[in-house]
């Protein structure tokens, strides 16, 4: 146990160090215990779970509002996580907590998110971890149930702690709550998903753009939840392993 | 069914078109059909599931020592298998193989992998995938196991096929192949993992360094099996739901 009486709770994000999200995450975590941010100095949305090799990392310390203290990270959510936990921090903290995003990570969307890739990171680490997402885009979303969504999960998680290896991945509708509902990640996927255009000069080039596609059919998964107005709560592994199928294939001879 | 006699196979990896794993993994899969190489224009290693959503995407056609042809292209692993998928290929590919990576996939490095993420891409997309490293790093390292491999998992997959949603993650040790071991990824972590420096304007900046440890002491995981000498080989998901958890929580009411 340690011997501090307020929890440390660790925000980072992939929005960078200027989302609203980032803040209005940190005002639910500085109601439960001390607050350090460690995020991302810029946007870096989609980044999946990548980190920085082949260039070295900076930090640079920030104050927000005169309330909250961090460092602004020259590198990935993934990269501010660990580079948090190895070198920024004073204490290990006792949480970690990445989000608010802005832009659902439902479904398929949780391998593209860098905002579930700094939660699974405090995973590895060995830390309760939570990522938090509202549905809405905009910067002048209305996160209200985004916080009261975290707010509930964050205080369970203080709570009863989580097992090792599993990250609670939250996405939550814009607007008041109207309640969160358990899922499971939906199997959805993207179609036709670029768009070719023609330069000035006569060569194409490709925007990333596409359609989401729910593929499933049964109740109980994340998209679900949304789409009736719940916020979706989803217990995510880093253990990848099929191990269905790995039962079903480990006596074929290769 | 297709009509075409042959199956088409997709190449990509996360080093780039110039690296010789993607070569040699080329010339494996000739001997099965008709190869197509759509990769990075450059080195894209510890990318993890990152893609490209803020800069558009180009593609330009090379030839590989005039006998494989494919587009390079100016993103991710899973850009480029996206990019292959929509716009780049005349018909589906029959099997998509990453590799041969220059390094190990396993335990906890199938995250951060760039050359797993074009694989599961290319599961999410719906064709039967496989990832291909050698644990060797040098360019020089003998690919002759990790080729060996490659052609006995190619030639099952093409044969049997793989259900959806499921990618297979083969590690190879350097050298003539022992033997190939079905196996689970190893839980497994870095401890220790920067190294902070001062530069010459006396500000901090850290390199991302660190020790693998493996936290796993059952057999069967890929990391004693690479340890033994053999290769490794793990059905993996995409699927991040943790179900034992979520049946343990879902009736919490939060």
């Amino acid at each position: 146990m340690s011997s501090y009486k307020k929890p440390l709770i660790l925000v980072s994000n992939d929005d960078g160090i200027f989302s609203p999200g980032i803040q209005a995450l940190a005002e639910v975590a500085d109601e439960f215990g001390d607050v350090e941010i460690v995020a991302p100095d810029r946007q870096q949305s989609a980044v999946g779970h990548a980190i920085t090799v082949s260039t070295p990392l900076r930090s640079r310390s920030f104050m927000i509002d005169g309330r909250f203290s961090g460092q602004a990270v020259s590198g990935t959510p993934a990269d501010s996580v660990k580079l948090a936990h190895n070198q920024l921090l004073n204490r290990k903290p006792d949480l970690v907590v990445s989000g608010i995003n802005h832009g659902s990570n439902a479904g398929i969307n949780i391998l593209y998110s860098g905002t579930v890739s700094a939660a699974t990171e405090g995973t590895i680490l060995g830390y309760p971890s939570i990522a938090v997402s509202c549905t809405a885009f905009n910067e002048d979303a209305d996160l209200s149930g985004s916080k009261d969504a975290a707010r509930k999960v964050i205080g369970y998680v203080l709570n009863h702690g989580m097992p090792r290896g599993v990250t609670l991945n939250l996405n939550v509708p814009e607007g008041p709550l109207k309640g969160i509902k358990w899922a499971r990640q939906a199997n959805s996927r993207y179609v036709e998903e670029f768009e070719g255009r023609i330069d000035p000069h006569n060569r194409s080039y490709y925007w990333l753009t596409g359609k989401f596609q729910l593929l499933d059919q049964d109740d109980g998964n994340d998209i679900n939840a949304l789409e009736a107005g719940f916020a979706s709560l989803t217990p995510i592994q880093y253990d990848l392993t099929s191990y269905p199928l790995l039962k079903e294939l480990e006596n074929i001879e290769l």
